[in-house]
């Protein structure tokens, strides 16, 4: 744990921590030593220095100086690159070492110079979970020389390098979030387990295959919030599902708390079945793990002591100054009964998990420690390497990265707020390119329960289309919150949310309702499915164009020679044309002055080169999707 | 010591360094818990999280993840920075704790906030040596609210930062290199120590402030290398000096090795008065440090076995395959007896630092082990701060960089042979703004005895003047080689040195030669001595020229706002105009819609905008030494 490794640098300072405020007394300078005569012993042992040999230095990836892994997907080889060099004349060699966390032996690699004492390796991890890696260095035996014998102690880099290797889906897959209340045909009630899985041939035959349910458990009765989050709720109005538990609920469909479901839905059986079902389809199974107790919580009557307290005894709602929220109790992580706290919540999870469930969406992880999280993901990943945790962080960037290098898996991010061009691709770039792409693996929402962005309010189908294809295509991992398939996008007046939202009412969808894209949310997915070159993160390459409403990019895939070129329209009421100046290099295309370009979409066919004219009409399709070939 | 960190994990590593090569046995995944029973104890102990703290992540400077240390001179502010923040809505609070190592109490300053999690803060060392710095981070006091208990751990960021305060001369200093036998004024013999006397008004005169001079020990007689490097030496040729030793002069001025002078030169008792003359006139003195022995080294006499050996037992010549060179012998730093040889190679800086030598120019150290360096200048340091070692490395740009990183205070750089506009400035945002700038120091020579690059060769007195311009504006530190005043440019034919070097003959000059530019160097030393702008490193910035024979860089000193700006014609044969884009934010000018600039040399004034014209007449002046100021 790289913890400890700071908590004992603290210790150590801590220990200075009360020391004077003045600066320390001068020191006279020491006196030298008599010319021509050495000092008898030396300060630094010179014993330490036994051999000449290679250095390695500046080794990659290293998250945090190595006290964080580097992130990958099975299946995927990782590059390590360093420099190597070593006094005089000689020249060096250097293996890459490598393997599981926990293993003795390493495996061994050569590596192969590049140029200006760069040097490259590369592995392909079998198994997921952690894995560990270093350089060995050497003085190259010299042909025909006899070697020194002062030589050929191997050197290895200061720092171990580590990587977390991750189930693909972390970087391929597309999420349908699916609010469990919404799923039926009654608006004056809530759907069921049953009404759900009528669900799964719909979401199926658009081409989904990861299934997302808004929390399932007893909600609070206790200052329940009412429609469009109002202070009270109305008899018979269901709360917000992320105000946990209901002791009152406990032996209807568990413990009336995050092991239970709403009776409502049914028992833990029926959700057993349906979880079974979805899963046989081939679903993985996303649930939100909220760490928020309604006043109802049974732990809020069994355990008061793991919550912030009053003085008078009372447990303390929480807040943000000024602001009150009485509906929900957070969680004291740092109360004294902690260890028997932390091993409960843990247990939330492994319960869930022998259900069925393999991701976890974390809600609001930042408003909880990090140590917690870094204790909790590592304890679930070393019994369940395959467990995927997302974090709805919808924060400020450095807290996002943190989340990522203390261990969760997937990030929701700003996408949801980026519209231009120049938006897009400044931070599609940054999260496929630059340094957050070692360690935090993005998954784009047009929209979430409580996000409805200025640009899709009210918005025509084809923002819709163009949001979703971006979604879709910028990255490996994309989710799409229901309701969007219908183009749902009515306010709350002057705020960025539904109006009516689901969170707080019952509610049932027409999912036929005219105007909807369905047609093209499937064709999009089939593509993704058939395409290696859309089933990755860090193959993203912009192109450039002439007029800001037409974004292009491509994606490649380095094995199979994949290559796809996507240009969208930005502008969801209005023909837009313009030039495309492509990067050949980007697309495998260097040599070749003229090449094939396919529309997958269309159908069409044209015969491209460097720069190109494109015009794209939003009514008769929101962009070219192109697959691209070699004549 | 960084390599005892380095030393423990090798040895972790190696002890599998025999592991079997194939794959380890697949491990069965183990059982999972059963559900709703959480494992009586969890793989890492809740107990080593006991406190809710802030997190300080990327702290600046740190070279090498903190194994090395950054380097500043004294009297400068240092600025810390890093990236603060708590989960959560608390805020945060930070102090900058420093101290000079060894120390057991810190200093302490409060951070300050800056911007999306970014804190700074700043220190000004107030002694040379080795310094240490870290962040406490701290949740910050709500004022109204009672702190919760569990909060207030003071967080510290898990790496030292290190730094090492390095003498002013190291950012600013004006070298004059002078070759110690060709002082004199008659071509048959060598100079002596009063004869180097006799040109110290000349050199001050100048305006240089440091004497360096080239090896001054006994020269070894074994196969002696003969005028412009020839393999056999005439009779009463005197050698390369860096053919360091001969026994059979032991006795007369020394040892007869590299705690000797020369005869020729005269006494150990005349090289002291000789240093004391030059050290009262305020120069600092530098010596080469040059661990090469010839076949007549006392050491090679008394110590083969510090030597490389043959199997008949003669000690090897060095040798860079296929070339061999027979009349120097390379140490064996990994001998049996290395303890003794390090020791004695330390006494020889101890010797020549007793005799008021503070700086060494060490010749090619990188043919020599990196560690024996890292070891030697620590040692040196220990005791003498404010001795100063100079790396003669013309070698691949991350050896000179390690170099830099192990201790060496100063490096000599590629600026020889930078000569366009573009790579100038290029190679000089390198040195000055990114990541080497941390950690090294260059000096600018624009040549040396063994280098007399193309562009110099027979070139016009106009070269000699931009080329020095350049060395001694661009940085702070720079370096004169004898003869460069009177625009010595005769190259041995087709190579980059000079003819009839004075490194294997005697040679007088005419230091009064006509066309030399004595009055040029004394110029620019003035007006170096009266800027602080031009006194420092990191401060040089360029602004574009629309002709790419006109190079135009500013440096300013924040704390007193004094600015320059050069504007330097690089063709030496022809008038060369046109016009300068300003960057103002650079000058401090951002609100300025005209300003003053005055030419130092010229003694003209103008008022300028953001674009000005410039023309420059070789053969008048190559450069505008420009004042800036508001008007």
């Amino acid at each position: 744990m790289p913890q400890k490794k700071i908590a004992r640098k603290s210790a150590t300072v801590g220990a200075h921590r009360d020391a004077p405020q003045t600066p320390p007394e001068k020191k006279t300078v020491a006196k030298k030593n008599a010319p021509s005569k050495p000092a008898a012993k030396t300060r630094f042992p010179i014993s330490a220095y036994p051999f000449a040999h290679a250095l390695v230095e500046n080794m990659k990836p290293l998250v945090e100086h190595g006290l964080y892994p580097a992130k990958s997907v099975l299946g995927e080889t990782v590059t390590v690159t360093a420099d190597i060099f070593r006094d005089g004349h000689e020249k060096c060699e250097a293996d890459l070492l490598f393997r599981r966390r926990g293993e003795a032996a390493w495996y061994r690699e050569p590596m192969r110079f590049v140029d200006n004492d760069a040097w490259t390796g590369a592995f392909t991890p079998d198994a997921l979970g952690d894995w560990e890696f270093t350089i060995e260095a050497r003085t190259a035996h010299r042909e025909g020389y006899e070697p020194y014998a002062e030589f050929e102690e191997p050197y290895f880099h200061p720092h171990f390098g580590t990587l977390r290797v991750d189930p693909k889906l972390t970087e391929f897959s597309a999420w349908y979030e699916m609010f469990p209340r919404s799923q039926g045909t009654d608006p004056n009630k809530s759907a069921t387990f049953r009404d759900m899985e009528n669900r799964l041939d719909y979401i199926q035959d658009m081409g989904f295959d990861v299934l997302y349910l808004t929390p399932i458990h007893p909600v609070g009765e206790t200052k329940r919030k009412g429609k469009n989050n109002s202070v009270t709720a109305k008899p018979g109005e269901p709360g917000s599902p992320y105000a946990i538990g209901n002791y009152r609920l406990a032996g209807q469909g568990g413990d009336g708390g995050h092991k239970a479901v709403h009776p409502e839905f049914g028992t833990l059986a029926d959700c057993r079945r349906f979880f079974d079902k979805a899963r046989s389809r081939g679903f993985s199974l996303v649930m939100d793990y909220a760490l928020n107790c309604s006043p109802d919580h049974p732990y809020a009557q069994e355990h008061p002591d793991w919550f912030y307290r009053e003085k008078d005894g009372t447990i303390r709602c929480a807040e943000n100054p000024p602001k009150r929220y009485e509906d929900i109790y957070p969680l004291n992580f740092f109360c004294a009964d902690r260890e028997n706290l932390w091993r409960e919540l843990k247990s939330i999870i492994d319960f869930w998990i022998d259900m069925g469930v393999t991701i976890f969406r974390v809600d609001n992880p930042h408003t909880k420690p990090f140590d917690f999280w870094e204790w909790m993901i590592a304890e679930v990943k070393a019994d369940h390497p395959e467990v995927v945790f997302l974090a709805e962080a919808f924060t400020r960037p450095k807290i996002m990265k943190r989340l990522a290098k203390i261990g969760f898996d997937l990030s929701y991010t700003y996408f949801t707020w980026r519209v231009t061009a120049r938006e897009l691709r400044e931070y599609c770039e940054e999260l496929t390119q630059q340094e957050p792409a070692l360690y935090m693996k993005p998954i784009f929402f047009a929209t979430t329960p409580d996000i409805l962005p200025w640009h899709l309010q009210n918005a025509p189908r084809e923002m819709f289309k163009i949001r979703h294809a971006l979604a879709a295509t910028l990255v490996g991992a994309y989710g799409m919150y229901n309701g969007y398939e219908i183009c749902e996008g009515e306010p709350y007046p002057g705020k960025e949310e539904f109006n009516n939202s689901e969170k707080y009412q019952y509610k049932v969808w027409d999912w036929d309702r005219p105007g909807h894209i369905r047609d093209f949310i499937r064709a999009l997915n089939a593509i993704r499915r058939e395409h290696p070159a859309l089933q990755q993160l860090k193959n993203l390459r912009f192109h450039d164009t002439d007029n800001p409403q037409l974004l292009a990019y491509s994606k490649t895939d380095a094995e199979s020679g994949d290559a796809l070129l996507f240009i969208v329209n930005l502008d969801p009421a209005n023909r837009q044309s313009g030039w495309i100046t492509l990067d050949k290099t980007a697309l495998g295309l260097e040599g070749e002055a003229i090449f094939g370009v396919h529309d997958l979409l269309s159908g069409q066919s044209y015969a491209w080169k460097d720069r190109n004219y494109v015009e794209l009409n939003p009514f008769h399709e929101v962009l070219h999707v192109m697959k691209v070939e070699k004549f």
